[in-house]
C-alpha cells in the first residue's frame, strides 16, 4: 500500500477502504507518513467528500490512535452534549447539572476558547480553584458522585485529531464536513458516552454561517455516529446573536447559576430555551422521557426543586472551587476597566452580530487568537438590551469590561458596530430550526 | 500575506495574483514555506485549475527561481522541440541535425527515462564517451559550431520545478494541466530558445491517454507560451504504439542514424513521418518556410544531401564520443541476453501496446522506475513487424535484449501480451491528429 495511491484514489472520488484510511492516518500518527501527503489527501477530501462508511472508518481509526476513557462501572445512562461552538454559548453549565438531577450521567470533556468562540474550560477556570485537568480516576469519581464532571481532553486522547487539526488549520482544509465530523465524533467517542446530543449552530457567530451548511454537518454527524452504534440527535440552533445576557468567563458561569433559579432563568430567555431543548433530547436518549414535550416538562419541574443548582455548587466544590466564595464573588468579580455601549439610534435593536461580539471579546481578553494566549477571568460583556428591545438614543446597551484599559478601548468600536437597529419591531428569532436523528 | 490564505483562495476557485504565486513558490524554494502547504495548494490547483494569466505567472516565477542559459551572441533563429514523452520516442536525434542543416539552431535540453518513457540523455550516453553534462560555455560553443547541442538540465536551472515535481509526484498532483504546463515551459524558457515546437502525445504510451486531454494540455502550453512572448506550435501525435522499430538506448541512437540515410529512413516510416512534421514546424517558426508543405519538402531535400547525417556524427565527436567507433558498434552493440517474441496467432498485427512495451523496457533495463536507478546501454527491443503487418503463427516479431537473463525472462510475457491481432488488415493509424498554435 502506498500513500500516493490512497491520495489519488480519493482525488478520483473513490471510496477509501478502512485499511487505506488506517494505513494513512495510522502511519501519520506513527510518523511514517509525512505531513505533505496527509495535507494533499485532506485537500482531496475537501473536494471529493467521504461516504458515511468512510467517515465512520476515519472516526474509528482516529479514536483508536490514543487512549479511551473507560467508564465501565459507572451507572448510566451516560449521555453527553456537544456544541459546535459560538459566542455566549454556555449551555453545558446549565444542562449538565439539570440532566444529572434527572438521573442522567454526563461525562463532559470540553475545549478552550479559540478565535471568536468561547471555551467551557476557560469559563470554569474563572472560578478560583476550579480544576479542569482531572485524572481519569477523579473524573470517574466525580461523575459517579455528582452526576456530571467537567474535564479537558488529555494529550493521550485522540492524538490523530490534534495532529490532523493542526495540519488542516495551516493548509486550508478545515471546512470539510467529513473531517469535521470525524474530529468531533472521535473525541466524543473517546470520552465514553453512550449517547450524544449535538448542538449544531449556524449564523455569524457559528462555524457554519448558514443553516444549509449546518444541516449538512448535522446529518453527517448523525449518520456517522449512528453507523458507529451511538444514539444521537442533533438540533440546529441559531448563533447569529450571542446566547444569553453575558459574554465572558466568570460572567458566563455566573449567568448559568442564575439560570438555575427555577423561575425561568431571569433575563436569559434565549439561553434557557436552547438549554431546555437540548436537555430534553438528552433525557430522550437516556430513556428518561418519550418525547420532547414530556422531557421538557420534567426539566422545568426539576429546575423548580432547586436540585440542579445544588449540583452546580457541588461540582464547583468537587473540582476544587469554593461554592461560598463563588456566591460572594457573584455580581462583583469584574475587571476594573469598565466601559459602556449606548444606543446610537432610537428604535428597536434588530440584531447584535455574534461574530463582531466574539471578536470584541477576544480584544477584551475573554477569548484568544492563539492557543497559547492567556484569557482574563473578569473581562466580558453584559447585555442590558437584546434584539427586539426598544431603546432610546443614548440609553445603555452593554456594560463592558476589558482585561486592561487598552483592550477596553480597542473593543468598544467593534461592539458598537455589532448592534443593528430598525424603526419597527424585528421578526422574532427562531432559536431551534430543526431536529435531526433520534431513537 | 499568508500561505494558508493563498491555498484557500485557490480552493475557492479564485485567480491568484502574480504576487501570491511569487510569495508561495518563492517562499517554497527559499525554504520558508513548508511542503505540506505547497502540496495542499497543488491539490487545490488540480481541482480548480488556473487561468492562462496565472499559469504564465507561475511559469515565470518558476523560471526565475534559478539560472537562465544566456544564448545572446548565438546567431539564430533559436528553435527547440519538446516532447511530452513516449516509448521509442527518439525524434530529437533526427530533428536536431536535420533543422541544423537548414540553418536553425536547436539548444536542446533533455531529460532521462522515467517509468515507461525513455529519455534522450540515457540514449545519447549509450554511445561510449558521449557527455550530456555540458558546461554552459561548452553548450554554447557546440551549438554555434554544429547547429545543435544536447545537454541535461543543470541543478541551477529552475530549482522550483525539481522541488515541485518531486512533491507532486508523491502527493498525487502530477496530472494537473497548468502545473504540467508551467513545468515544461519554465524549463524550456530557461534554455534560451526563442521558439518552440511541442510534440504533445496521446495514447497508452503517453502521459495523456486520450486525444481530448492531450489537446487540453497542448492548448494550455500554446496559450501560456504565447502569453510569455514565445512563438509556439503544438502537434498532437499518436503514442498508442512505440515509435519506430527500436526501443532501447544504443538501439535508438542507431535507428536515428539509419533514418538520416536520405532514402526515407528504412523501416521507420512512422518515426520519419512524425519527425518530418515536427521539423517542418521548426522551420516555420524559425522563418525558413512559409507553410508545412514547403517546409517538409526542404527537409526531404536536405536529408538527401547527407548533411544531417554528417552533423549527427559531428555532434557525437563534439560531445566526447567517437563517430568511427559508433559506426563499428552499430548492429552489434547488444546485450548477450537475447530472446525473441514470435507471433501467437495467424493474421494481421492490429496494435502493439506502447504502455506494455514501455514497462517491459523497464524490466529489460532500457528505463527505470526510480530516478537513481542505472539503465543498460545494450538492452532493448527491435520490432521486425509492426501494426498492419501480416504474420504467420510462430514468425519472429521482436528481438529482445535484457540487461541480464532474469530481466529478459521477466520481460518476455509482457511483450508477447503487448501484441494484438486481427484477421483483417487494421485501419491505418493517424500519426498527426491536430496542429495547435502557429505564427
Amino acid at each position: 500500500m502506498r500513500a500516493v495511491d490512497i491520495i489519488m484514489n480519493k482525488r478520483a472520488g473513490k471510496e477509501l477502504s478502512r485499511e487505506e484510511i488506517r494505513f494513512l492516518i495510522g502511519g501519520y500518527v506513527a510518523g511514517e507518513i509525512p505531513d505533505y501527503q496527509v495535507s494533499a489527501w485532506a485537500m482531496a477530501v475537501f473536494f471529493q467528500g467521504m461516504s458515511p462508511a468512510e467517515t465512520a472508518a476515519l472516526t474509528e481509526v482516529m479514536l483508536r490512535s490514543g487512549a479511551v476513557i473507560d467508564l465501565s462501572g459507572v451507572p448510566g445512562p451516560l449521555v453527553d452534549k456537544h456544541s459546535t461552538g459560538g459566542v455566549g454559548d454556555k449551555t453545558s453549565l446549565i444542562i449538565a447539572p439539570l440532566v444529572a438531577a434527572l438521573g442522567i450521567r454526563d461525562p463532559m470533556m470540553s475545549g478552550r476558547a479559540l478565535g471568536h468562540t468561547g471555551g467551557t474550560l476557560d469559563k470554569l477556570e474563572a472560578v478560583p480553584g476550579y480544576r479542569t485537568g482531572l485524572s481519569p480516576e477523579e473524573f470517574k469519581n466525580i461523575l459517579i458522585r455528582d452526576g456530571f464532571a467537567m474535564t479537558g481532553q488529555t494529550k493521550d486522547i485522540v492524538p490523530a485529531d490534534r495532529l490532523l487539526y493542526a495540519l488542516r488549520d495551516v493548509t486550508g482544509a478545515v471546512e470539510s464536513i467529513p473531517l469535521i465530523t470525524a474530529s468531533i465524533l472521535s473525541k466524543k467517542a473517546a470520552e465514553g458516552a453512550e449517547a450524544l446530543v449535538l448542538d449544531v449552530k449556524y449564523g455569524s457567530g457559528a462555524f457554519m454561517k448558514n443553516p444549509a451548511d449546518a444541516e449538512r454537518l448535522a446529518r453527517s454527524l448523525v449518520d456517522t455516529g449512528s453507523a458507529m452504534g451511538k444514539k444521537i440527535i442533533a438540533l440546529l440552533t441559531d448563533m447569529d446573536e450571542p446566547l444569553g445576557r453575558m459574554v465572558g468567563n466568570f460572567l458566563e458561569v455566573e449567568e448559568c447559576y442564575d439560570c438555575l433559579d427555577g423561575k425561568g432563568g431571569g433575563g436569559s430567555a434565549d439561553l434557557m430555551e436552547v438549554s431546555l431543548e437540548l436537555a430534553a433530547r438528552m433525557l430522550i436518549l437516556g430513556g428518561r422521557a418519550k418525547d420532547a414535550g414530556a422531557a421538557r416538562a420534567q426539566c422545568e419541574e426539576t429546575l423548580a426543586t432547586g436540585k440542579p443548582r445544588e449540583l452546580f455548587l457541588a461540582n464547583i466544590k468537587s473540582q476544587g472551587g469554593n461554592p461560598e466564595e463563588f456566591l460572594k464573588m457573584k455580581g462583583t468579580y469584574r475587571s476594573s476597566h469598565r466601559g459602556e455601549i449606548t444606543a446610537g439610534e432610537e428604535g428597536y435593536i434588530s440584531r447584535i452580530d455574534a461574530w463582531k461580539t466574539g471578536h470584541a471579546g477576544v480584544e477584551l481578553g475573554v477569548g484568544r487568537n492563539r492557543t497559547e494566549d492567556p484569557v482574563s477571568p473578569t473581562a466580558g460583556i453584559e447585555f442590558l438590551k437584546k434584539s427586539g428591545d426598544r431603546v432610546r438614543k443614548g440609553e445603555p446597551l452593554m456594560i463592558v469590561w476589558g482585561k486592561d484599559a487598552a483592550s477596553l478601548e480597542a473593543a468598544l468600536p467593534g461592539l458598537a458596530a455589532a448592534v443593528e437597529y430598525s424603526p419597527d419591531p424585528p421578526a422574532k428569532r427562531n432559536l431551534i430550526l430543526k431536529e435531526i436523528g433520534g431513537l
